[in-house]
């Protein structure tokens, strides 16, 4: 039996990857687990059905026999420690990837999420012009840290982990903000994480479910 | 040889219990695990040698023999992997827990530090008094979500686990907001939280360093 994720029917990226089943596909691409997908609208995303497996009505949701998860993290996790290839073998390296993995989430993510929100939803408010150079200047504190952290190395520990594949969907989200841009080397790890065929395979199925969509 | 944290000499929450040392102390007064505490202050959170450690330079750091972590909440899933009692025996009821730990850093945290985040740092600006209402609205989404899941129960799943730790840790965060208090279940949920012995241990211990510090 394979395991069944939850994805948008369409997705408001329209098809850039930056949904957050993108992750997870990426995942079970990058250790060779096929998968089912079960798409969404987003009405049925906030029906009962639904919430009893994301107490969010969120997407993704990943089921496998009994096993009902939510947290895109979680569900890489929980692909990470049952296959070879998203976690060193040692004990130590195992648990500096999973800091990666929380800091991808806890501390990279929530200022470049601001700014997003801030650009979707309240382009139109009187602050939006006066507030911007903040976010911008928060997300750069990181990005900062982050550019002097990883110098030139390939990926943030000795080899391709879990870790670095959520901080690539990260970063991703400041595509057309022109912060990354300013740093060259993450730059071009994040087209690191972009070229690996796993990341290609994951990024061209949920555009086919958005271009599907788009066609009907 | 016990692990050792880092932790702010002076707590800029002045003691309050919402720096992110508090739910590594507790992780580790729940399993029992005696512990040291490395204090610095700001600049010396910024200098190189700290910087090796917690490439954002923040606290909490974890060294325990040749490994060195940073994120609380990959610290606590690391001691709960390590000791029992803050995660289920069975594997389902396991990741479960970790999904809930992820939640509670990705999905629950980032509208409630947001909303902080104005507080502190945006409260004279001029567009503050119009905002607050959309971040008070966005947390009470997330929160309305989580009671509707909690529900008449006592923790998120059948047992206390590194999930709830979090969550309780992250939902202390609203204290003083009056939105928690629309929510008398989550109201209980994290007064049940703070009722642990465990976590009065933690809370005592961080709260004695602040004091400390204020004496000198």
């Amino acid at each position: 039996m394979s395991p069944t994720l939850s994805a948008f029917a369409r997705s408001p990226d329209r098809g850039r990857g930056l949904a957050r089943d993108m992750p997870v596909r990426w995942a079970l691409e990058e250790v060779g687990q096929p998968y089912g997908v079960r798409l969404l609208s987003f009405a049925e995303m906030k029906e009962p059905a639904h919430r009893a497996l994301h107490p969010f009505g969120q997407i993704p949701t990943y089921e496998d026999g009994d096993l009902a998860l939510f947290e895109s993290g979680a569900i890489v996790l929980h692909i990470a420690e049952r296959h070879s290839g998203l976690l060193p073998d040692d004990a130590d390296g195992r648990a500096r990837a999973i800091a990666w993995m929380f800091s991808a989430h806890s501390t990279m993510e929530p200022p470049i999420v601001d700014r997003g929100m801030a650009t979707l939803l309240e382009s139109d408010a009187a602050w939006y012009a006066a507030r911007l150079p903040l976010l911008d200047d928060r997300v750069r504190a990181r990005l900062g840290d982050l550019s002097r952290r990883l110098g030139d190395r390939d990926w943030l520990e000795r080899a391709f982990s879990a870790g670095d594949l959520l901080m690539v969907t990260v970063l991703r989200r400041l595509s057309g903000s022109g912060l990354l841009e300013e740093y060259p080397n993450l730059l071009a790890y994040v087209a690191r994480g972009e070229a690996r065929p796993a990341f290609r395979r994951a990024f061209d199925a949920q555009l086919s479910v958005f271009a599907a969509a788009s066609d009907r």
